[in-house]
């Protein structure tokens, strides 16, 4: 086979590879380092790597996820077409990975969001990396204490208990505590002592990472992660006061390797491919970092401490543990309680002596994700019944109080996180995430996060626009579409013969396509609800309450920040209690990453919250199952459940 | 200048190396990594690295430490010639580095030796590093533990207290306790379970630094190491059973930089010398764990810890601190009580996780060697008053029991240690270590360590010389050769005109050269022991106490197994006790550091030791001064402080 090689030109980043006619269009991307989103890992299944190509020759399959009017445009799904003579390509924006989530720019409710359920006001920071101004005292000939020991004496007055010191941080003493004064040929040593030492927690001591000349005391950064199957979501702390001061977000670079966690463990059973996995995800966490050190002009030196949380298998992935046992009867992990050790063991590059903390996790199939979520409601704590519904790629669902914590585990999909719908995608720029309709669906109103045109729908806005079609009789109880309504917003996409709903067209908001919404999204979202409804409802059975006795519900997840829970009960994703009694405390993986970043007591408390948590394994269940086929219906096939929602519709069918 | 290259080939070791004719042949010889004796560091003023050139020529200055016969036989100071051809060298026995030294065959002996003063016998032995064999149960879906935690569960239960594990270590587990299964294109995991865990300690918590398959639990050595300014010395020590496997000692080759302490921090303020001291002293030590691996036939791998002693500024060098604050005052340690650290970190090649252990010092000049001696004797925890003499390049002296410890510092010089001594040198193959001198010195017979040919004289034989000397009238009390006395053995030597004595002509021991006692050497060795013996005086009287209030007297040092006593007294380098409360202890570095390696309650003691013991700062006190002077004297000024010795010479005296 003679091999070819073409020159791909990618706009609108102007990055150029070289690419032979074995490549698709989606390696030859990624080769040049430029970013083009796909769920599916190439597969062709997902849709979403759709570029135009301006100039040059492709060959490849056509695909049921382009228009007839797309393809004249040029667009092509990346992962599908191979070179054929030197390309320009261009990335649309609704490929493009853009910027921070919406939940990530308001600090003021951050600091409120990130000392949820602590145990202290954030005046009373008590973070695990703290840094201390010291002036130390000369030493005289009455005390000639040693340089590390008249240090370590001074930290422990601050931070009492045990305490470490790297050898390479003791060689460097003599020149942080003194002035080098040059005289003649010669040099003179010239006491200083006004140092600022940097104290991180270990497993059972205190380390001082980094001992600088001067007060730095107000230059100092945590990195909370949220290692998401789907998702990675970072913030910025600054931990001398406890603010979030940025926020940044990218898709899991391993989806590349399947868009479900036993795909990936599957996928790293060969050889070599572990270590692909591991640094893809630690390049993921790099690019966040790059992100977040720009926006808030701040040096990588500077982050003393990474915080991570997320489900089992992510943390094995990010920390490089063999994955292969989770998924092989019967699940062992390799570690359920990391201790912190040198991010750059990782390959993180923040302070060379900085701490990656992992938030412990239970087993298998609960993670540190669950963990977190825990921490960050407050329900361990409380003599309340809570229920914490957490909605990622899995759904996990706590109930507990300060006496007893169940979790189960829901494989949810990722639909409300944008993966499998059309026009999903993460909260951010362009993303729609709130919609009303009016009229019947002759009127639509959306917004979107940034108020720019909308590139497609976050979490929120699918949950609005599910729960507004509905309420509109555009679709039944079932979730079939009612085309026979007057609407002139259906029509019948040309590659399946299926109905979509055209939320809003390309030409109303100056978009680059009409966001859609199809039947088959519509299906996805209602098993991807009714599979987190369902495990709510086996959790609570299984501990002989109802959903009446549950006094909180806490729902988790990356959504925009316009949650609305009535939508979300109108749909059956939450039973309908009173709307006082559910609260969305958005990213929990992120919100407890702070809570142990900030807090020290938290950072004790958490081995113990997680030593409570008793697993459920649900999905085995026959029950379950049952369960999941009567709330794959809106809002459940017993509508007795959600008198509200039955109200809200009676009320709208004598309105017409 | 037009640079020759001259190819230099070097005997007995037939290396061979390129010199230009800028080089010295010391230079040559190390470039060739041919070991030459040269304790002045290349500057002409030791004459110890005599090398006979036997093809070809060199030019350099002629020198007074080389008779007109061996200048002949083609005899130079390696440091003080230069090629002017292609070269054949022969390094002389007396020249080269040999074997190990005498004190380190017998390991009975050592394993008395290593646990006097331990709390418990070598059956109970708990050392720093232990290896624990551990079958560990099968994971089931009722107990899915994660492997670390399954592990450090195991571990915990035979080593309480809270443990640490490096994630290399966690990373590798699952296939430590598992086996892989091959079969057909896949492979599966099957339970094994049974491995053995190598656990240290560290400042505050164990460790877990290796897992293995299998039972290695009787595979583990520690290496024992005294830092010493002229000599270091390393033994083997088998942590299963706590016995020595091996003894080795090299000369320490920072005597390039000089061969006191003060001139080597002087040197280390040059531009890059610091690393280059810190470096010399790493290439010893591992040219010892060369040697002590390939005799006892261990892996260097098997090696997981080094427990070193030494003084302040030996262990500052041997860790790569800063040294130069130790000679300025106030005097102040960069550390005196390092932590526990990776030997890796210093470059120091055993087990890849092997730890660095360092006896705590006290300050500037009472270094980890006094804390080592303390602990050797066991004087800290005796009701009785003793006294510990540790004789090396500096002389340490110790006073006290459980209720108090002081301590002082004299500078000894290296004469014990074979430096500044003509005939002087280490106690190793050839060293004479015994010495009787009959008939007013027309006989003498004198012993070797090996019974080989005599090359030298080590401490205990200089020791021996000069007492029988002294008693046989050969000297004088005030340190003069008596050439007028009838004996054939006194000679003038031709450089110096002043006498010498012949203790061994090399005819009648078959050796290469005579072995002789100079004039200006019995000086040397006068001055050493009245350094001691002032230091001792002082410090005994500043606690207004007399050396009849001693009931126990110890000396440690580098000599010979076969120290005399009563010869120590003769000399006056020790008070005159009753000889029964005398104790030749050897080197209490090393019997230190075993100590601490073999036993962790030694190793918590030492701490709480170290901060008991005061210094008495004895040389700018004029006391002292008048004291040495009177002690510049066989035995000392005063005779009457020696009735034993008085006795003798009158009994002698009677005779004659």
């Amino acid at each position: 086979m003679i091999v070819s090689n073409f020159r791909i030109r990618f706009l609108p980043d102007q990055r150029e590879t070289v690419a032979d006619q074995r490549q698709t269009l989606l390696e030859a991307a990624r080769q040049a380092n430029v970013y083009v989103g796909a769920i599916c890992g190439g597969e062709g299944v997902c849709g979403k790597c759709r570029v135009i190509v301006r100039e040059g020759e492709v060959e490849g399959e056509s695909t049921e996820f382009l228009t007839r009017d797309e393809i004249r445009r040029g667009y092509v799904l990346a992962c599908q077409v191979y070179p054929r003579s030197d390309l320009l390509v261009e990335v649309p924006p609704e490929s493009r990975l853009v910027g921070y989530e919406g939940i990530g720019r308001d600090s003021e409710r951050f600091r409120d969001f990130a000392h949820r359920g602590a145990e202290r006001p954030p005046t009373e920071l008590t973070p695990v990396i703290e840094k201390f101004f010291l002036v130390l005292p000369e030493p005289t000939l009455d005390d000639p204490t040693a340089d590390q020991e008249r240090l370590l004496e001074a930290v422990s007055k601050k931070c009492p208990g045990p305490l470490q010191m790297g050898l390479k941080i003791t060689r460097e003493l003599p020149r942080v505590l003194r002035r080098l004064q040059e005289n003649r040929s010669s040099w003179n040593w010239k006491w200083d002592g006004r140092v600022t030492a940097t104290v991180g927690l270990r497993s059972e001591v205190n380390e001082v990472l980094c001992v600088e000349q001067g007060d730095t005391s107000d230059r100092s950064f945590g990195l909370a992660l949220d290692v998401g199957t789907t998702t990675v979501v970072g913030h910025l702390v600054d931990l001398t006061c406890g603010t979030t001061r940025e926020a940044a977000a990218k898709y899991n670079s391993q989806i590349e390797c399947g868009a479900d966690i036993i795909n990936r463990i599957n996928c790293a059973r060969r050889p070599g491919w572990a270590e692909t996995l591991h640094q893809a995800i630690i390049r993921d966490v790099e690019t966040l970092i790059d992100d977040l050190v720009e926006r808030a002009q701040v040096g990588r030196g500077d982050i003393h401490c990474v915080v991570a949380a997320g489900n089992t298998s992510m943390l094995h992935f990010l920390l490089g543990l063999e994955t292969d046992l989770i998924r092989l009867s019967p699940f062992v992990p390799v570690a359920t309680s990391p201790p912190p050790l040198r991010a750059a063991e990782v390959g993180l590059r923040i302070h060379p002596r900085g701490i990656l903390y992992t938030l412990p996790m239970v087993g298998s199939f609960v993670g540190g994700d669950i963990t977190a979520g825990i921490l960050a409601s407050g329900m361990y704590k409380s003599d309340e019944l809570s229920l914490l519904l957490d909605i990622g790629t899995n759904g996990e669902v706590v109930l507990g109080n300060k006496d007893f914590i169940v979790a189960c585990s829901a494989s949810a999909g990722p639909a409300f996180e944008g993966g499998s719908v059309s026009c999903g995608m993460r909260a951010t720029f362009g993303a729609i995430d709130s919609v009303r309709i009016f009229r019947h669906g002759l009127a639509v109103s959306a917004t979107t996060i940034d108020g720019g045109p909308a590139l497609g729908l976050c979490g929120t806005g699918l949950i609005d626009a599910l729960a507004e079609m509905f309420l509109a009789g555009l679709v039944d109880r079932s979730g079939r579409f009612q085309v026979n309504r007057a609407c002139d917003r259906f029509r019948v996409s040309e590659e399946d013969d299926r109905p979509e709903f055209v939320l809003v067209p390309a030409k109303e908001s100056g978009s680059v396509r009409d966001v859609v919404i199809s039947q088959a999204d519509v299906e996805n979202l209602i098993r991807t609800k009714g599979a987190i409804y369902a495990a709510a409802d086996s959790l609570v059975q299984s501990v002989g309450l109802s959903f009446d006795d549950i006094r909180k519900v806490y729902i988790a997840g990356a959504f925009g920040n316009r949650l609305d829970i009535s939508s979300c009960i109108t749909i059956g994703l939450l039973p309908d209690v009173p709307l006082e009694r559910v609260e969305f405390i958005g990213n929990s993986c992120i919100a407890g990453a702070k809570l142990v970043m900030l807090s020290r007591s938290m950072f004790d408390q958490v081995h113990s919250v997680r030593d409570r948590i008793s697993y459920q394994e649900l999905m085995v269940d026959p029950a379950y199952m049952e369960k999941f086929t009567s709330a794959c219906f809106l809002p459940h096939t017993d509508v007795s459940r959600f008198p509200t929602v039955r109200e809200r519709l009676d009320k709208r069918k004598s309105k017409s």
